[in-house]
């Protein structure tokens, strides 16, 4: 009974991971939606054309790559997190739901940074939004692993704090970014490419 | 011979859940187009762009969340109601289809009530259209289990009666806006918050 | 030997099927953003949302539903044909890229015939691009069963005339609609909706 | 031990396969949102939407192809390429990641060719995306393949360099793309068919 349970589970679990993926998917490809074709009258297209382009740099190519990077970071943790879930529930459930809102989000923050860099207002709201993902996608965890709830009794503990670190290293991050933009925009938006680079790079966070 | 049908039927079934889960998360993605970034001259952003940011909440932010939340609980009552079904024909197809045209419609009137709340017009259009999904939903359910069609013969009678009122009462909610919205708008539009918060919070549509 | 690379065979169809599915279920979800929320001045709006929303029918909303029915009509026929087919090869596989770029483009015929409903153009742009969907679908199901290539060696006769019968039957229903345009704009248009209905509603086409 | 390892690397790649194919089938279909509708008044409809359409010709429609088949090329060998990577460890993950993020940004050189055809800068920017992307497919399988460091050891080397002529091929034809635009933007742009017509015709870059 507790073997056909768990396989339940574990159904249930492959066709959340699924429909995540599909989110995840979805949410990245979008991005590029932002990066619109400038409108130039046909005469001036050879004049007007390169500046035009040259006006996507660095703002709407740069947020389209770190927000594309990011949201694979979350991807990257939503995977391995699902690896150790063992069991499904109504909570991990909607816990799973607010995250894909949150991770579904990302391009409209992302948009806006595109169109109004080095303003405080656009990196704040940018800032929040993945760092809000963050928090969620470790209260799925939290939930998921206190009590050892949705995950094997056996669990190597090294684990749970890993993937607590994983979560919690951007929220952090982003957190001191809302933080200093109230003294330096350009700084502020340089911690944004704090996490791409921990999180690509070798670096403990991504000892696993 | 019986046996390698129902194979079949699971199978078919299999790309139907997986063809199903791909319109929700494209559905719940493309919400978030919706939220579109302000157009805003150069000169002017710094004392704009707050208030346009403002003026998105709480039109075009709640609508995301709440209508992400919805197709949300649409799609946790299909992955229910799929996993009780155990055989396919050509009208669980259509129904299906039909369901998931529904479904895929859902971004057109959240755009609407996101873009002009607390107008009649478009708070009966968004119930109905909700309402309709959920309709649809109750269609194939019926369709599925009366006579054990689709269903296990000895299918638990409180699971069809379970998945009849998820499917329900939304329905009457819906109807319930309709109605009160010849009255009261914000009434009408405060009910529309009424299901995501019945379906996520522990209450008896969700004792599954 | 033989069984083995009928393996790999099927687990690559099992690739093309889910990539296939992946277009099929996006191009049916992008229909929606031809719908657009009108745009009103705050102050008009109780007067001209009506008006405004009253002219997305029949036009667009219908577009929208013929359409998501169509590529659900090719979607399922995709899906027995696909059943069929035990083994792949480079053609087929190109011939199901045409065949998904076909389906893929559908969405743009749809918002031309629902902004600009009743001109001649329109039909002839829509019925031709449904009818060469219909040609590709019936071209690779041609290479697939021409000395039996890619099924099985017994497959029964019927099951390969049905299915071409399933693909042209919609070819020529569109020819005629392109060919009575010349005539009538509007019985034209009319002949758009036979597919669906003779597809949905148990007819000989749908004895399988 | 070494047998439990792969297949959890075998699960893994999965995975990685089912969601860049998401991305794949995503990019595709987005490609047609760039062949906009034209906004004609209602009373000049009859004379304007001819030539309007006409207009979409040849830049936005073959365009559209152009890059659907394209990406269907890239579709093809990364389908390919991980049929023979049996292993996956973060370093593949991320040059996924970044190759998705190469396929994810064709929409956007497609739309701007689409519009912009004939001139100089658009072939560039067309030919260095698509070159780039095929690059980044190429360290993928060279990260890969070194030291058969995620591949069989007893690979059959005639295999890794028939994919790595797959990968560089484009390479070339776009590095020549752009050396050519400085003598003849036609010639460069008519060198944007080779790889379109190489890869689906008979020829040996397809004799795998």
């Amino acid at each position: 009974m507790s073997k056909s349970k768990r396989l339940i589970g574990d159904l249930t679990n492959n066709r959340i991971e699924a429909f995540s993926d599909g989110i995840f998917a979805i949410a990245m490809t979008l991005l590029v939606l932002q990066i619109s074709v400038p409108e130039i009258p046909q005469a001036l297209v050879a004049i007007e054309l390169p500046r035009k382009l040259l006006s996507l740099w660095p703002g709407k190519l740069l947020s389209y790559a770190v927000s594309f990077v990011l949201i694979g970071i979350y991807w990257v943790t939503h995977h391995i997190t699902f690896h150790h879930i063992k069991r499904s529930d109504p909570v991990l459930l909607w816990l799973n739901i607010l995250f894909l809102m949150c991770v579904s989000f990302i391009p409209f923050p992302t948009s806006l940074i595109g169109q109004y860099a080095r303003q405080q207002l656009t990196v704040i709201i940018y800032s929040s939004t993945l760092g809000v993902t963050g928090l969620v996608s470790q209260l799925l965890w939290w939930y998921a692993t206190s009590d050892h709830r949705l995950v094997d009794s056996d669990i190597n503990p090294r684990v749970v704090s890993l993937i607590t670190r994983r979560n919690l290293t951007p929220v952090f991050i982003y957190l001191l970014s809302i933080g200093v933009s109230f003294f330096s925009v350009d700084l502020s938006t340089a911690l944004l490419f704090v996490v791409p680079v921990l999180y690509i790079l070798p670096s403990p966070i991504n000892r696993y």
